[in-house]
């Protein structure tokens, strides 16, 4: 199946209690993207940056089967740019510095080989910039896939209420399902979310795994206790990445298939954290991927 | 095999976003036993109540089956009290007032017929009383489990160190793990708490479930997602008579017998928090506790 992924490629400055990077290559479709590369072939991109991003992480996206066709390239412009520093506890951080550059007036093209995509993936951007992806793409696609985040609750709820109606699968963590439904209990909180358009909800907690529901289901997915958490930067990024690319190779995309691809996202999201930025995760192979999934298996299975 | 616990039988008063309770029966002990009296048909209960303990909960222990040759009754003197308000999050509480009472000068004294006890449960407690309880048992039990809190950790860790070089199983929350091993990661906490004597190590979250340790393997146990956490008081004393209550009906006690013990301790923990106290706890049955034993393996099944 065909995914196509919307979101930014951008550089991110990050500090977390275990260092400090410079101005390194992050954004929610570079993790998207090299996340599902190990699932699919050929993962379709649509994202902006400026004249200075670095030829070598295009490079990159090439070897590793990345479609960069809806990837623009405005010249005189700086690529977007996002500094933030981490809590002792991970789960929390600032944002020291914002810049959008080319983000700020984003205007997002399908490209004409993108049109029969079967899986779209739309990355944390503004709802209206989504909204406009979902609208060019003539034929439905078979699942549409949205993650977003309380800044955007905060201040384009209503937009965002739109693109929750048209998509099939949600992801947001814990206290966004809260703000998004004014409720505190998740299980109350998903059935008013999914009463919102979705399908299935994913609430994704961070060290703590992952929920996914449906109407009627409930399923939940374990992180793994890891050694050292280095850089929680893109790891729902690169969740997102591995549950689509894990989908794309399924026959049939229902409830079963949604329960091991959460798995599969969790397991590559558990890589991303252990190194800074797309560090680990462009080192990966199949192999290691595996393995790293059975560990999950092993983890809750019990007789 | 025969389950001996130590701990408080006790009153509380309790406050949640739910509501409040006037002076209700509460302790470690009472919720270790009533919830391992649904495994085994008669666990023996070391503890002490003043003269105003309710002879109708008395009555109770004796219907479900609870030895209580070992619960001391001192005239003229009070029961336990303790009285808390728990945060929105249910996950933190303050403690609003400690009536020590008959506990103060509590000298617990194991009854000669409970010397051949397989399974030592202690309940929180002083941590010297808990030693003490081991130390008056002359064949050492097939297995010791031990609960405490972060509070003896801050004014008794010495104490709680021997009594913790004693036991087999730990079993305390994410919080307490950190703060006994002075490690943020869980992994890295449990590998040097586990040092320190325990072969087992059991890390509880609340909400986000449970981890199971020992030197080579880690197992995640989840919580069900609940409509509605009326009341978290005694979660973690029912999951840990739940725990014994199933280990006393295995053959053998090793990884995947605790395997197993952790999510029946979950499942009663699950109970618990649905009523004050211990409303919903007397109420169950063997029926009701397989199918939500069964909802907890289907929560985190996939092929």
């Amino acid at each position: 199946m065909k995914i196509v992924s919307v979101g930014t490629v951008a550089f991110d400055a990050i500090e977390t209690p275990f260092g400090k990077t410079a101005k390194i290559v992050g954004g929610a479709c570079t993790y998207i993207s090299l996340s599902a590369s190990y699932f699919n072939s050929s993962p379709h991109l649509i994202s902006v940056v400026g004249e200075d991003f670095p030829k070598k992480t295009i490079d990159l996206f090439k070897e590793r089967g990345i479609n960069i066709e809806g990837l623009q390239i405005i010249k005189g412009e700086k690529t977007f740019f996002w500094s933030g520093k981490y809590h002792q506890d991970m789960n929390t951080r600032d944002t020291l510095d914002t810049q959008l550059n080319v983000l700020e007036s984003f205007d997002p093209v399908v490209p004409e080989s993108y049109q029969d995509c079967d899986i779209l993936m739309l990355g944390n951007l503004t709802p209206s910039v989504q909204l406009n992806v979902i609208q060019q793409i003539k034929k439905r696609p078979k699942l549409i896939v949205l993650d977003t985040m309380n800044f955007w609750m905060e201040i384009a709820m209503e937009d965002l209420k739109k693109v929750i109606k048209k998509v099939d699968v949600l992801t947001i963590n814990d206290e966004e399902a809260r703000l998004l439904s004014t409720e505190y209990s998740l299980k109350k909180a998903a059935q008013i979310i999914l009463e919102m358009g979705p399908k299935y909800l994913i609430i994704k907690k961070g060290e703590h795994g992952a929920l996914l529901f449906d109407k009627e289901n409930t399923f939940f997915a374990p992180a793994l206790p890891l050694e050292q958490v280095y850089d929680p930067t893109g790891a729902g990024d690169t969740f997102a990445g591995g549950f689509v690319g894990h989908l794309s190779q399924c026959e049939t995309i229902n409830w079963e298939a949604m329960k091991k691809a959460i798995i599969v996202g969790s397991a590559m999201a558990s890589f991303t954290v252990e190194k800074f930025g797309i560090e680990r995760l462009i080192e990966l192979d199949k192999k290691e991927i595996e393995s790293r999934v059975s560990e999950f298996k092993k983890l809750v299975s019990f007789n």
